[in-house]
């Protein structure tokens, strides 16, 4: 039974989200239909790029992500779908697609241009329905759109790097829901730089020398737990995800606070890391 | 495979909606069931009344829809079923229906009156899902209560319009995720009084003379991207629904501000529209 | 087909919960997933056992509850399956069971030892769904754990009384989507000491001397509809999980406000019954 994932901006309350699952039943009754977030905040690309990247390849192969985020059509805005590491996605060609395709290189991509038949103003439930009904019966990119080659880039998705291998300069691309901050460098390309060299990470007034395993890392467990004082505490991870993340113990943004209420950080907010020259 | 879809205020925390899913797989463990929402605003019959009209076609015929608002059985707030359009519908008889109603003749009411052999403080749980697995069986609305004629209707669903057909009085109904407005001005509605003359919209001290057919229609494609300031910008459309809204382009309550915010238009709020006597 | 539940603080935003279901249905395709809640704050750990404890007995026996909420493995926090009431239950061992546990005795935990065959630090993704597969292809609890015999505790779930059980010191333990705060008193527990006498609930400078068995049991039906101040009266009932709530009659915290803001009643407070010596 074929799988069709929705990670979308239309929220927790409006009909959008039921409408779009009615429509999807209407056309093949035996699918599954999983939710990966409808709480995207609105026309916000690099947070849908995160989510469906770090969200898709959990999902068996074949699976069908529908991406509805910024999808009217316009001159600059076109419908594509995209087979890449066996999933295929249907979405706007605005950028959600360029993180998961920097490290993918996607098996082949489509205009969709099966418009002319379709008169819409809500594109998700009359267009990408039918490209994801149509994939979901076994059908082939080839007749729902025409190839082309490469899609729309997203910038700042990348951190820089100085000349001298010292410092890297990467920026806060998302804040999760415990207020932690997460960072465009990931982990595979910052041990490409760092080779084993001491370092210190900075974000506003806040330095880090150590990049821990994982969050209850900076707890003393030979401390009893009554005289310890570490939620709240920060902490600096490669996230689940394998991003550079700071955190703090334990944290609630609507009561202890998080890294992001507590330190400031915010959207686009820069991160450095300086590493020692040896 | 029966469709049972579920709108309520119950929120995305408590346990009531995993408590209804729950009770539905026990009684029938072959059924889909799909949220459309759970965030209606608590007591909401407007809100419920608009998204449940928007959501519900999409669905296939025969779906159930349950609709959890303000259920608590009272001397002025019986439990009904309803079916209209094909599809069944579950709900106090508090004016939900009084939308959807408008518009289409419901083929049978009935007033649910199983309620001697169930004692509950949780009606949706208690009765609807009963009532649902009942309906999802095959069985018929005449088992489980008494045929009706009315229903409970809500106020303030039409616009008023003057005698001489130049101007349409409506108000504003819902504010969406992305804090756009929506007026109980339907598209069918206007035209018939509109008859292509003329016409100036008004909301508070914002005025508009163009209904457009999607969003971005006010954005000039031939000035180069970084030269527009067309992000924030108000835009008046029938949405997909056909109910007059003002937007503003792109708009996101929490950053760049939305219709809602940045206009100070409100729930209930009056929306005018002024015709052009020739 | 088996049901599978999911209880979290992963929040309605992030790729985390999406993944999760990815994950199982990559393991089991054949499955049912249900979200009972993400939106439990986050490491709110008596928020969750709540949520659970009124969730879980709606489904069908064999249901497989995963519960992600400050699941990261250390020192002090292991990893545990619980069978209990037909039910199983997959969790860190850090309270969360504990609430459902004082009223039920499981009839099995094991401890999880499936660890040194997974690197992890997304514990939930990569130990509880496979334990979770285990369990709905039939697998036995004692296949991926040790078999121990109690479970940590967690406080403050137990009202005090005097010693002349005149006294029933409770505390606030739950704020519902309504604004309705729940105590952590029980009808069963209540009408044992309680013995038919007359008693007054105090919460701040709020004195209640009747509880109601439906929240309109407040509201004068001979009234006329138009000459009624209902709404926004404080309600005491035993809620539909048995808990006694002090709640507002159609209350809304963004608007008419609740028992929550306008009380100014909070998680921890203190309610207070007193009850006559006859």
């Amino acid at each position: 039974m074929a799988i069709i994932t929705l990670t979308t901006d239309f929220g927790e309350k409006d009909h959008f989200a039921g409408a779009i699952k009615g429509a999807i039943y209407s056309e093949i009754p035996d699918v599954k239909i999983v939710d990966i977030s409808h709480s995207v905040s609105p026309f916000s690309i690099p947070e849908a790029a995160y989510i469906i990247q770090n969200a898709y390849s959990s999902f068996p192969k074949g699976t069908i992500h529908v991406i509805g985020i910024d999808s009217e059509i316009n001159p600059e805005n076109k419908h594509i779908a995209v087979k890449l590491d066996g999933h295929y996605f249907i979405c706007a060609n605005n950028g959600i697609m360029s993180m998961i395709c920097a490290e993918i290189a996607p098996e082949k991509i489509v205009e969709i241009n099966i418009h002319d038949k379709i008169v819409t103003s809500f594109p998700v439930l009359d267009v990408f329905v039918k490209v994801a009904a149509h994939l979901a019966r076994g059908g082939t990119l080839e007749v729902i759109g025409k190839l082309i080659d490469t899609i729309k880039p997203i910038t700042n998705i990348h951190p820089f790097i100085n000349e001298e291998q010292t410092q890297i300069i990467g920026s806060i691309i998302y804040i999760d829901n415990y207020g932690n901050v997460v960072t465009n460098i990931r982990k595979p390309f910052f041990e490409k730089i760092q080779k084993g060299r001491d370092f210190e990470i900075s974000a506003r007034n806040y330095k880090f020398k150590t990049i821990h395993k994982k969050y209850s890392d900076i707890v003393n467990f030979d401390t009893p737990a009554d005289k310890r004082h570490d939620e709240g505490r920060g902490v600096v991870v490669f996230n689940s995800s394998n991003y550079l993340e700071i955190a703090l113990y334990k944290s609630n943004t609507e009561t202890v606070g998080s890294a992001s209420t507590l330190m400031g950080l915010k959207l686009m907010d820069t991160v450095t890391i300086n590493i020692n020259k040896v």
